[in-house]
């Protein structure tokens, strides 16, 4: 039987605050068995750009990464927000190690290709391999992932890190029983976005067509809800989309199923 | 017999450039048999500080890093220098894994106590910890190490690159054959500083008190050589002050000899 793998997703929003981080890290930490962080970062570099004099572009809820804001994301989610979150869980007893996806070469992409818009230095991936990185998930050590991959040529590229966290899971899944746990502000999926009380508890594919014509569900949960049934199909066995504050408790949130 | 691991060194002049810094990895990865990389970075930090209108502070060649520094330079250390680094070595075939002191935990450190100057958010280290990475080594993996330890408050420090590069060389000497080279701008310890020519090939410790006294050997060359001597006496095999550029290149620089 496989060992149990917790894979857990947390947004910019918890990233950016010191004191939600904080709180959050707590029950990660308290989280049971073998587990791993990714973490996005996404305020805390636009505050950078800003004080650098670079204007934020963002596309769809895609950022458009020209070299000066990937220079930016790279100190930002690399450096800043992923040296912070180890050493805080190191103080906490866990055995943390940061990754960009060129570290340990984990997380290979290529750059988007340019179509009607140019995300400049955004990265699709191609390959995720977690060899090495399982070997140290089974002696304790918990990896925490920047959205950051790389490519053949040595170019860090920008990565969503829904994306991580999904290419994460999918190739953990080879060794390991993995839930994959998308975090964000929200205690799941809405079926009223004004009531945080109506979490719809389990979605499938007929019902996330059903919800995206109506419109329950848009925007950016359409792609982290894709992502997820794309995971389960790679040999992922769940994923649920809940909130930051509600890690840990049991029965919360939204579960996808195929 | 105990495999042979060579830890390089290599300081901010070099990588500040990016020429250089590519010419440099590409000398790096010919050297054969296990190796890890300790970089600075010094004045890409000096300037972000000067983009951010941060004035960097230094005093007797050891900066001062109050908060705002201390971001700067886990961004531009553990981030834009490390990942870059990293990815590049990755293209060129090298499994490198960059760590700050607080991955895996690996250095541990207090901050500086405040006496005549208060250095900050400087660490002093404690402890080098390289079990689980020398099972990576082992299996081919390349550590690049950024000059950033933490405390056992999940505080990230900022710590000199020769300590750094000489408590890696102590841990690992436990399980391998450590050379540790020191590269700097110039062929090695200078007899007269204004020719290149006149390395000195071997230097002990009687020499050093003499080349002391007489000032041929002053300002940083000192804490390197101390930190040289050290680590000898710890039972790292070997230590050579050397140029970026002579790296692979047999009987350049300085040995240092108990």
């Amino acid at each position: 039987m496989k060992e149990r793998l917790s894979i857990v997703k947390v947004g910019g929003a918890v990233v950016e605050n010191a004191v939600s981080l904080a709180a959050f890290l707590e029950r990660f930490v308290s989280l049971e068995g073998r587990k791993a962080l990714v973490h996005g970062g996404g305020r805390v570099a636009d505050t950078l750009c800003h004080s650098l004099g670079i204007e934020p572009k963002m596309v769809g809820g895609r950022r458009i990464t020209d070299e000066k804001t990937l220079e930016v994301v790279t100190m930002v989610y690399g450096g800043l927000v992923n040296k912070n979150i180890v050493a805080s869980l190191q103080a906490k007893g866990l055995n943390a190690l940061g990754l960009s996806g060129a570290d340990l070469g984990w997380l290979l992409a290529h750059k988007r290709p340019v179509k009607e818009i140019d995300y400049g230095f955004a990265g699709d991936v191609e390959k995720a391999d977690t060899e090495l990185l399982s070997l140290l998930v089974e002696r304790g050590v918990v990896p925490v992932f920047a959205p950051l991959s790389f490519d053949a040529q040595g170019q860090i590229l920008n990565t969503n890190a829904d994306t991580v966290a999904s290419s994460a899971a999918v190739s953990f899944a080879g060794k390991f029983d993995v839930s994959l746990y998308y975090c964000f502000e929200k205690s799941g999926v809405l079926a009223d976005p004004s009531r945080e009380d109506s979490v719809i508890a389990e979605i499938n594919r007929e019902m996330f067509t059903r919800l995206k014509s109506d419109g329950t569900i848009a925007g950016g949960m359409i792609p982290k809800i894709e992502n997820a049934f794309a995971a389960l199909e790679a040999g992922v066995s769940e994923v649920i989309i809940t909130s930051a504050s509600a890690l840990g408790a049991g029965g919360c949130g939204t579960r996808i199923v195929l």
